[in-house]
């Protein structure tokens, strides 16, 4: 049953061998530190089963025919690509940000790809290989993980020129049936309770860096893998549960201390083919770019649950009527909107790549995706603003509780009549989660960052534009050139980063 | 033939009576003055019959099944709104700003719509009347202007309430075969090259403001049409012409000084049917919620306009590396794309009506036009930032021939050698226009107000989107609900403002 | 001696009757989790006796003429007010943020001024009264907490329209000796550890609030006083000790559950004379216009701490060079710069009171402290940027000292070879503590809301800029008024506030 | 008698020769097109001579203890730093923007403190030669331009490196009594005006550079000196005069065609002495530091003209109670407050320099002048905001005179019964002018780039900004530094830019 359940997915976890170092000890993934990050990933299998979401939560493989989650499935159409966008969207609003599995399948997407294009050009038989492990990946409904941000030592120096060559990622020695890699990759924000490992390169690399240039995908609990964990959440309920207060993550950084990968599950090699390199950056950024896209639907979620709860905290302090709080909410929403508008307008440019694939625009989910980490910080200033000083200084939850002190407590923290004394305290002690928590710092840092910082889509956005055709409306206008040509840009996406790369090889 | 020349329309104006008001005195339609907006309407025509934009500039009229100008076409599937909006954009280009002719169609669209309704609500027959009109309009593919901005007087008092009543567009009589009007509309930007003038409420009439809810279309010169012109342009250069030095405007104050209007050109008459009344106000809005999606086109346009022209200058400067000035670069094309994608994005959610029309989201066209006059200005300084303090201090263009001075300043001009002395003149003649000029000022306030300023589409984002459901996010997650229901928002229309009217009313 | 010592603190805290209220029980002020706030305070006696920074954090007190604490000085000229700005930066500086004390002190300023007007407008006695409580408490360097914010209710009514009438703090019966009150403070943040409660009111009252006219001081341990408490601070660590994770503090909803407060600790009853209730909102303005600038100092310092740690983790990033990071950085220091600039200039700008207090310019001061509540998210936002999604999945501490990941972490930990693997992990470990984490996350919201948000500066500002002296300008220059008086804005304080309150209670 | 007259002014312009260049022609200086220039230096001798603004624009001079007009004076005091801006304020305010003439004052400060910082280090006599000439300058109450923007040719390129020697100002041939110079200026927004020429280096030259190492003083209408003029202002009106309209300058590129400087003209001369050219550099960012705290005055001016017609504009439209209106009112305001404040703390912090004149702090002044630079379109974007599309599309003139439609467009002019007809028609006139006008667009672009664009302020901010004890914060904090130093960061100026120089080139 390729639609798989959380109960079988909790089974493959209890089974896997201790490899998470948790406070200074080697534990399993059965340990009360998980429980964050299962709560959300439950969502995901539970939606895929769930008849209010099926439709967007589960898709057709294009291998087997069969109906698969969606976390599994390869956008073969412009509808695929919507459908990811909007099951994001949807199961962000359920858990009130992150739902966490889109990594694994942003780096399969990225690999269907870019496999199929490295083989056309190269002979290699990368593609064969990951579609044999993506039908396993699909008909076991797995979790997967994607290890790609490198630690990257001194930031200003290539892979090639550290200090330390352990940097990025690299095959230190290529046996018979595979090869060893040593290095570590951080924000592995899932890799604790995932059921794959997926390695990708997180920058282009030179040709005399092809021991870097390298992609596989490896067990959760295989032979080397160090998973250096640091489980996240907001501050556990006694009496006032909520599913906000259920939230977490387990963040790592993924050592790969001298780890053997077989061969079938390597997906780029640069040691294999000369010309296989140059497929790294264009790895890398293929799977930045599905990652971005799928921002616009999880980010757009994120700005909806913020002005979610800033229209609900509005509402109990008595304010929503003032044209001030009308107006930052409206600020919110407007970037929810055009957030998921870019995204949208992406998959509709989309074009369709050899090997089926459907890419979104890459320019305008940059745009899309650069906005929103423009954004979140002044969101959550908002929420604060509209939330009120008693965010930071609310009565510790006991308190609510303890008879000595309960009516009190009650008493002077019911605000607008509409709402009970609980509720009001529900609402306060979600913005408590939400403004002061290290979960919610967490979740800020990852609106800059998570799928590169906004320096980084501008960085994209201005390679991949060019402003030579854009240029001669000017110089029309300006009388310098006797007519313009109809200017419509094309659709943009990665591939014109590793043509580019071709050409400038060749010199 | 349905898709008009541009000779024909001359001819046209040529007939018609003199009814402009220019510097103290009454002229007719053959002046000098009309050059620069003769410019910009020449484009719409002729791109219309030129194989390279005529598959978007042509439309088939849903009347005729004739092939017509786009600008004559009432959007009756998502393409149209596709279309019209890429039009928009192209024909910008080609003009570096406004092409002017949107604000016709946009009238006619929300008249199609609306005459309906009203119809059906009420029994009266304006959509007959109005398709009779339009079959007319289109056969002969006429200019339109939109005359919705009444004077308003005081801003804080409704129109009833005004001291004097005349300071919003009302009916002072009503005869058998017809109505007389009075009033005056502002920021008519092509009423003295029309053809045709048509009239819309500018905003919500209540139950005892019957008279001001009125409607009609009537030749530009028509008795009693007085029109205050105010010709806009860059000023004309003797030597160094270049398009951007022909495009202009005539501005015009609207005075209908006790005007007659034949039955057969009013569509919507307050005084007939008390309901009708209800009617002004979704006009309103729905005329303007047309305009601000063909903003979504023309104001992307603008921006491309102003990235290409940036780009342009900073080559010349040499500047073009600098990461700062990509960066700038890339806020421009950023809010480009954003803009586009909200248009886009809103024809895609567009919903069909009782008569045929598509109309696009009107939240997410809020959003998409707001960004657009919210970064307006700041495009300009971008502008003037790159281009320097030479954009104010360029020698006059005589300089530039006078042989006393002529290598002089041609040898002072020149900066990065990729460009001529004479382009690095037309490039900063061109920045003198776009940053010091009256033209560009106004295309600035234009780009603040045109189709209603960021304030009003918060308003109108705000009036639309319905917080409750939304609330629901946070009230699930916070515990309060115990589940939460799929949240996607439906399409918003003005629709749902005529609904709201309607039910308040009852009560 | 009146420059008290931290010893001699501690020790007035251990014999206080428990009634701090914490996770359900009543606890005295020697349990751990006063351990953070302790930390803060400590520096601030213990600066005034360091020779480093004595001069600023010693003054001379103008009622008996010996040296004493800062903490406990009136501001009797421009150069207390300068100094006062500036020791607030400098001991922020040392523990990284806010610290704390200056509540205490503000009220007390804020009372010097309006008991002696109030007593010379009113014939009452409260001004004696004050300066004998201010003497006492200058003797023993105690440290003030002032409880301002009421917990308000449903914000669009005023306090006495409120369904619950204690949701503003108010009288509920006169006695011979005294008073009892009722209602609650939020906000409170050193109440747990102060030794005095000082009261104030909130807002303006009406002639029917005389009863919420009232003001008072108590010590903290006072019967009927119930603190709620809600400690804060970065999580602890075990070895790698550093000041940032010491730092903490203690907020409180206070509560006055019926509390008897004695004649000669009463400074404002709005029940003993009819005039006196216009004081109420005099009084609350003039300690917010102390606390603002404050803020001014302190809010520098938070800035310039964050523009540090932005410097020092660019450093180990090694992307200082950059200049998108220069030019972050230099957006943080030009805060830093303008705000502290707004309160210097609002300082030299003063005017001396009756009593002989200065009193700095209020519209400055509320510019200053609106930038500073305007960029703070934006501020960590930059840090966020720089220092990389590593500071939200950074390993456990106890990952860097466990001998079998021990090397490992470290090897991928270390950045920049001018800073050792431990450096880089102390530093990144700063930035956890700094993004990822309650404590920074109540200082996110405190950096909105203290001292009021910038809505309220908004509303402050534009309360007292006279408009028409400023249209006057305008009006010349359009040809309306002949000339144009010499335009200097007088220096403005709260004292306006209340003529034009007396002015319009007149009418 | 060394506080001039108008009238003295104007008579030394009728004397000069015909040396300006104007669409192409080579005229006197006794045009029409001098008018709007004129009007605003006549401020600056009447305000001087008027008991209203006396104090503050007159000084003593330190030359010769005689009262002076304070456009000539040197600032040897904080007190002359403070009137100085004062002052620069005030006269803007009567002229609705730049007063101009502060650009020779400037100049002659950074004049007076580098010559003497030079002729201390190398010998050479530059300050007695330099007193000279200020006496001279005093006595006759002179108006100065500075030359100092050279056209740069390519940007990237340093002057020696420049295809075109001639970019950058140089000393073509060195003479027994003087030099002769070749090159171009730009932005000298009053050189056909002004009584002398004051040339500047524009930015720091290497040693192979010494030829462009220059500065000099000459009368305007000089042999060889060519002066190609650009008239600004606001379009002549016939009915309505107005302050506003009669404002204008004249723009000048500044050609020195093989000019010869006699020696006793010559203030710097990098050929004389090698070390000379060090100071190069120090004059030009000496001079910039003068003129972006002059900014301080004029810019907090300029956004004060904004915010007055701002605040009457929407009073006329009725709208000034909306929260919104009064927000935007607040926005401008506060950067109004901000930046004065930043150049009068500045110059409280100011340094005394070795020849006696006193220098405000470098860092502090750049903060206040870029937060300028970064608001000015901004602030005329809330202008036209709350004006409305009107100020683009108002009536022309005549029409308010012509019989046959002046009582038509005043009926329909009129708004908030305030103000009659005539007075909102002033109003709205002053709004095109203020918005749709090549005046207004030039006010913006020198906003952004007079004195320098904000970046520049940034890159001169991080380059006296040390970061190594700033970091002490973090580093202490962090735990690797055991204490922290007091951190006051010292006030900066250029000549630490001189300092770090010299230590540069003797390496």
């Amino acid at each position: 049953m390729p639609v798989g359940t959380y109960d079988a997915y909790v089974e493959r976890l209890k089974k896997m061998k201790p490899n998470i170092y948790l406070h200074g000890k080697k534990v399993d993934r059965t340990g009360d530190f998980m429980k964050g990050g299962l709560f959300v990933i439950k969502e995901t299998y539970d939606c895929a089963n769930d008849p209010k979401y099926k439709d967007v939560c589960t898709a057709t493989s294009h291998l087997t025919g069969d109906k698969i989650n969606r976390f599994g499935n390869i956008n073969m159409s412009k509808d695929d690509l919507l459908k990811k966008q909007l099951m994001t969207k949807l199961l962000c609003h359920r858990v009130g940000g992150c739902i966490q599995r889109c990594m694994g399948i942003d780096a399969l997407n990225a690999l269907a790809i870019v496999t199929y294009d490295c083989d056309q050009a190269n002979g290699t038989k990368y593609h064969e290989r990951f579609n044999k492990f993506l039908k396993y990946f699909q008909e076991n409904d797995l979790v997967g993980n994607c290890a790609q941000t490198d630690v990257k030592g001194v930031r200003g120096l290539r892979p090639g020129e550290q200090p330390d060559p352990d940097q990025y990622l690299r095959i230190v020695e290529v046996k018979e049936d595979g090869i060893i890699v040593r290095g570590a990759k951080v924000c592995n924000s899932i890799a604790p309770y995932a059921d794959e490992i997926v390695a990708l390169p997180s920058r282009l690399m030179g040709p005399d860096e092809a021991a870097y240039a390298v992609a596989f995908s490896l067990p959760g609990d295989w032979d080397g893998i160090k998973i250096m964990a640091l489980p996240g959440g907001h501050p556990r309920r006694k009496k006032l549960t909520a599913p906000i207060a259920n939230v977490g993550d387990v963040e790592s950084m993924t050592i790969f201390d001298d780890v053997f990968v077989p061969n079938d599950r390597i997906f780029m090699n640069g040691l294999e083919h000369p010309d296989v390199v140059q497929y790294a950056g264009y790895l890398a950024l293929m799977f930045a770019h599905f990652h971005r896209h799928s921002y616009t639907g999880c980010k757009t979620a994120v700005s909806e649950v913020l002005a979610s709860q800033a229209a609900l905290v509005a509402d109990v302090n008595g304010i929503t009527k003032y044209p001030h709080v009308r107006e930052k909410l409206s600020h919110i929403i407007g970037t929810a909107e055009l957030v998921y508008a870019a995204g949208e307008a992406s998959a509709y440019k989309a074009v369709k790549f050899p090997n089926g694939s459907y890419v979104p625009d890459e320019i305008l989910t940059n745009a899309g995706r650069r906005l929103a980490g423009q954004e979140i910080y002044n969101e959550y200033a908002i929420l604060a603003d509209l939330a009120g000083g008693i965010s930071a200084s609310l009565p510790t939850e006991e308190s609510y509780y303890d008879p000595e002190t309960a009516d009190l407590v009650a008493k002077y923290t019911k605000r607008n009549p509409k709402y009970t004394a609980e509720e009001a305290h529900r609402i306060f002690r979600m913005m408590e989660n939400k403004l002061c928590d290290p979960f919610s710092g967490a979740e800020m840092v990852a609106g800059v960052h998570g799928g590169g910082s906004p320096i980084m889509e501008t960085i994209t956005m201005m390679s991949r534009y060019d402003l030579e055709p854009l240029k001669d409306i000017a110089k029309y206008l300006a009388g310098i050139n006797k007519d313009i040509p109809r200017y419509e840009r094309p659709t943009a996406t990665p591939r014109a980063m590793l043509d580019k790369f071709k050409k400038t090889a060749k010199k």
